[in-house]
């Protein structure tokens, strides 16, 4: 049944099968795809996409000394399966087994780890210029979205591609719904001429076209190259098309192996970075995913029969959910409320805000440090902007959280989703450097709610907030427990869940919830220790922290990211300087990239589940007692 | 003399001055301007080359109500001159005095604080939006550079503006030497067309070019949108322009102020984002400037008959220097490491290596993202990249560094130069969040210098190590004391410089120097402390810190850095989770933004010079012997 696709087993096996059968394979794939997905869950319709896309790049290169870099990455699939990880893929996503994006340490055929997006381009000029500077004749590609190429660093790599003098191809992975009908016949013309290895380049195109123009004429010939960069200027003034000489071949149908083969090939054949625009159509071949090309982006497990999901949609409500909901009744109150998304409104729960506020919601499509810096702009101009990113995204815009929003302290919300580990997309996307990185920011102020109540409480005192606010929360199901505790939000001000002796766990956040568990965990030994929710990780709360260190002998810090540079650290430099009591340890994340897999199965190889704290936390305590 | 400049004393004087009297104003600013500058220091170049471009913005405005937002910032001084701030020019960049850059809190007329570079057009979308939604009328502006304009974040920035429903002026403020002279007759040509306020857009232009081409005819005629599409593609394919929509004017002389004058006004009168080409000459107007307008961008103090530096020229040696010489001779013997500047290759002190190695040199332009992700594709390849960036502007290329360089620990060596207080340039430059913002990446080496010998010993220990290093050392002088400490660097180890009795400081990088200062004030009290120069601030060494923190009472971590997050507070912990019987103090700067003025100010101010930091250990000393 499979005969092809068994035939596929190691880097360029595709290359022992017969062009008449390449339908047939790509057949095979998507079918291997839908299966395999169906029971694992994983990125779905842009895999599907990207079989013949990925099938015509293996033709063309023998890998892994050619190079294909993925930008983002989740579109690689086809690419593993053809580079002999077919079997692996009952695991995809799971602890331990393949992951769902390029990684150098799974294959020597992923040439370059991808996650965050905009990256290819760069890490390919990197590529060919080693090659040049090490004397290799490598084919390399960089595969990128259309969507990634909003990233302002994609257009910084152009700008540098443009100055390559050796080979580099850019296959531009155009995967809207369809090419409208009447670009065709203009566009194959050009098509064709450019996938001509003669290829002469738009000045001489430009050139012919003005000489035929009866107002113009040969009478100016001479000012043909003042045109062009008129032109130019038209689109894009500025640097990047000054020196701007990226070849272009395309469009290229991305379902059509042969001629993208030999697109790619006559792409080779030139001593310039060159762009092949293939569009491809997201979903393809499966009905449900063709339909709803985002819903099947990234799926759990589901039907293949209708694309349903497996799991009873039990509707448990997700602090995505909190904040969709308060954020849009937030709007109702303020006028002067708005909120941005990059590229994600669906994924931060945006769109019921972006449906009853059109005006007042921006998506700025895959561009973080624009959506920052635009908000930060909102903010100087008496609005009340809310950013939402999800935590290993928002890393992008550092640089304008610290320098565009905190150094005037302008009055912007960041809604930090995804904060924390997110399992199964792995190394890429845990959210787990936040607070390590927003902690020395000045001026900034960072909250993490312990349940789904508190997480509409702080919406709702940061809105009202006079300065930078970021709140963090976790992916997932909200927590709902201790709903007895609903002290209204205080700026600076934590609060105290248990009052007991010797022990404080200080957690942030999800980790409340945890050290709830471990109360009792202690409870159940008879010890009876005090549990703390910071809800603020800076400013600490000085009064809190006053008593907290000084009347317990060992002070526990629980936080759902790394420990270096951590609100950990900063307690227990806090106590330090204060000559408290309190011996202070802190726990958190490793200092390493914490790989894919269940959130479980994660929290506890790492240590931040409530029984590993547990035994930390006696442990440490009874060492302290020891010492006393 | 000045009878001009006399009559501006407050925002919207201009208007107030005769159209026949601008050129004579213009005059009476730059000889302001040059002498000013030539006994403060500061930005002088860019200055000269916008004093008309700045007088016809403050023509067009009613300020404070209009807004003007200045990319990076440094040319903002005639704009300062005009809004009430000439007598402080003085003061210029001298702590407690007028800033170098624009300031919120030093005037209304500063609607957006700048000084990292591409940020302008986002936070002027951000304003024009908080005008659409609040209901005013206010103009807006960005002025931006061409250079700016290379940063992947302008870029972001344009795909948006193109979809704005309102107006929105962007200045590029293109000072390139000249404008080829062939573009002229066009130029002009498309330019009067699009002043005018019927300006129709691309898209008619092309119809009327189609039309006219015999070999299509109007047979194609409902071809044409798909022309324009791929005329766009060919220039640069993918979803920026595929909605763009920015209307242009240009260029224009930007010392002609009737022509901007006119140009502004025409720009405000459309419904849409509007880019204005305005052409400048940098330096304009002082010779020596205009003859060398890259020596004359930031300058100490000068003479001004010649330009030649009031100071003598000691040639003492900087860091920079020492980088340069170090990483060139390198670069002899390994024929695989390369070396990539973002657009400051004099600054870095990369000139010398890229004149000898022009092939294995790289200079991205402003475009920090790229520059990192693109090393990391050279390390991916085989090569050894050498990426030298100032501490301030690498916060640009935070994700860059934690998501491709140290989750696959490629070998990316990071000069970070200027780490640590910068001085006059101010908040906006100051390199102390480097450490706190690296300290938590997993895998990645960071070292710093005690002096001239060892940022040599550290640059050749790094281009052997196999995984991503940062060296971070300051700007100025390189120190050249403590020369007799030349232990080889060997991986994680740190040296002691002074072995004593019950204190111990743990000195990082520039502080060791300091830290030999406070050893001598407190043997001349008779006490007789430890001083160990760490070298690694990660990884922590943990054999010295071992016999530091248990062999001394209190230990005291010194890095000019802040605090929070920093390498002091690893210490910290480190110190807590291993019960050792040192107390430690964390010293370094505080969680607050730092203003301009000279270093030395600066240290004292908050604390990093000898004398303060002596006193504080003492004191924390006699606590802890108080305690015991």
């Amino acid at each position: 049944m499979c005969g092809l696709l068994d035939r596929i087993n190691q880097p360029n096996d595709i290359k022992n099968i017969d062009a008449k059968d390449y339908r047939r394979l790509a057949w095979e794939i998507r079918r291997f795809l839908v299966r395999n997905v169906s029971r694992t869950g994983g990125h779905l319709a842009s895999n599907l996409g990207v079989v013949e896309l990925s099938m015509a790049l293996h033709l063309c290169c023998e890998l892994p000394y050619d190079q294909i870099v993925w930008d983002v990455g989740h579109q690689s699939y086809t690419h593993k399966i053809l580079t002999g990880r077919k079997e692996e893929f009952g695991s995809l996503r799971q602890y331990g087994g393949l992951s769902g994006f390029p990684k150098r340490a799974e294959s020597g055929c992923d040439v370059f780890n991808t996650g965050h997006s905009s990256t290819s381009i760069s890490a390919a000029i990197g590529l060919a210029k080693a090659r040049d500077i090490r004397g290799g004749v490598q084919k390399i590609f960089a595969v990128i979205g259309d969507g990634a190429l909003s990233g302002g660093m994609a257009y910084e790599a152009l700008n540098n591609a443009a100055r390559l003098d050796s080979n580099l191809i850019i296959v531009l992975n155009d995967n809207q719904m369809s090419i409208s009908r009447n670009v065709g016949g203009m566009a194959g013309y050009l098509g064709n001429i450019r996938t001509n290895t003669n290829y002469t380049g738009l000045k001489e195109d430009v050139e012919k076209v003005l000489k035929k123009m009866p107002w113009i004429g040969e009478a100016l010939t001479g000012s043909i190259r003042g045109f062009k960069d008129v032109l130019k200027r038209i689109f894009i003034p500025g640097m990047l098309f000054e020196d701007m000489g990226i070849k272009f071949i395309g469009p290229i149908d991305g379902h059509d192996i042969k001629q993208m083969v030999s697109a790619f090939d006559a792409a080779a054949n030139v001593k310039e970075a060159v762009l092949v625009h293939v569009c491809t159509k997201k979903g393809k071949g499966y009905p449900p995913a063709e339909k709803d090309p985002a819903s099947f982006h990234g799926v759990a497990p589901f039907f293949v029969r209708d694309g349903t999901p497996r799991a009873d949609a039990k509707d448990k409500e997700t602090y995505t959910d909190v904040f969709s909901r308060t954020i849009t009744a937030l709007a109702d109150r303020n006028t002067r409320l708005t909120a941005v998304s990059a590229a994600m409104p669906a994924g931060t729960g945006l769109v019921p805000f972006s449906e009853k506020y059109p005006g007042r919601f921006f998506d700025v499509g895959i561009a973080e440090e624009h959506a920052v810096t635009f908000a930060a702009g909102m903010a100087a101009g008496g609005l009340k902007p809310v950013v939402a990113i999800y935590s290993t995204f928002l890393q992008r815009a550092y640089d304008q959280i610290l320098h565009d929003v905190c150094l005037c302290r302008l009055p912007v919300v960041f809604a930090v989703d995804r904060a924390g580990i997110v399992g199964s997309d792995g190394e890429t996307h845990q959210g787990i450097f936040d607070i390590a990185f927003m902690m020395p920011m000045p001026g900034i102020t960072i909250l993490a709610p312990k349940n789904s109540w508190e997480l509409k409480a702080m919406l709702n005192f940061s809105i009202e907030y006079n300065g930078p606010v970021a709140i963090r929360y976790p992916r997932g199901e909200a927590y709902t427990g201790l709903e007895e505790f609903k002290q209204p939000v205080e700026y600076g001000r934590g609060e105290w869940i248990a009052r007991g002796h010797g022990i404080v766990l200080l957690a942030a956040g999800s980790m409340v919830k945890t050290a709830v568990e471990v109360y009792h965990i202690f409870k159940g030994r008879g010890i009876n220790i005090s549990v703390v929710n910071m809800r603020f990780l800076k400013p600490l709360d000085d009064i809190l922290l006053e008593k907290a260190l000084n009347g317990h002998s060992l002070a526990v810090t629980l936080e759902e990211g790394v420990v270096t540079g951590g609100f950990g650290q900063a307690v227990a430099d806090w106590s330090n300087s204060r000559n408290t009591n309190a011996k202070v340890l802190c726990i958190g994340l490793p200092d390493k990239f914490l790989e894919h897999g269940s959130v479980s199965i994660l929290k506890e190889k790492y240590g931040i589940d409530a029984k590993s704290i547990a035994e930390r936390v006696l442990k440490a305590y009874e060492e302290e007692k020891g010492k006393a």
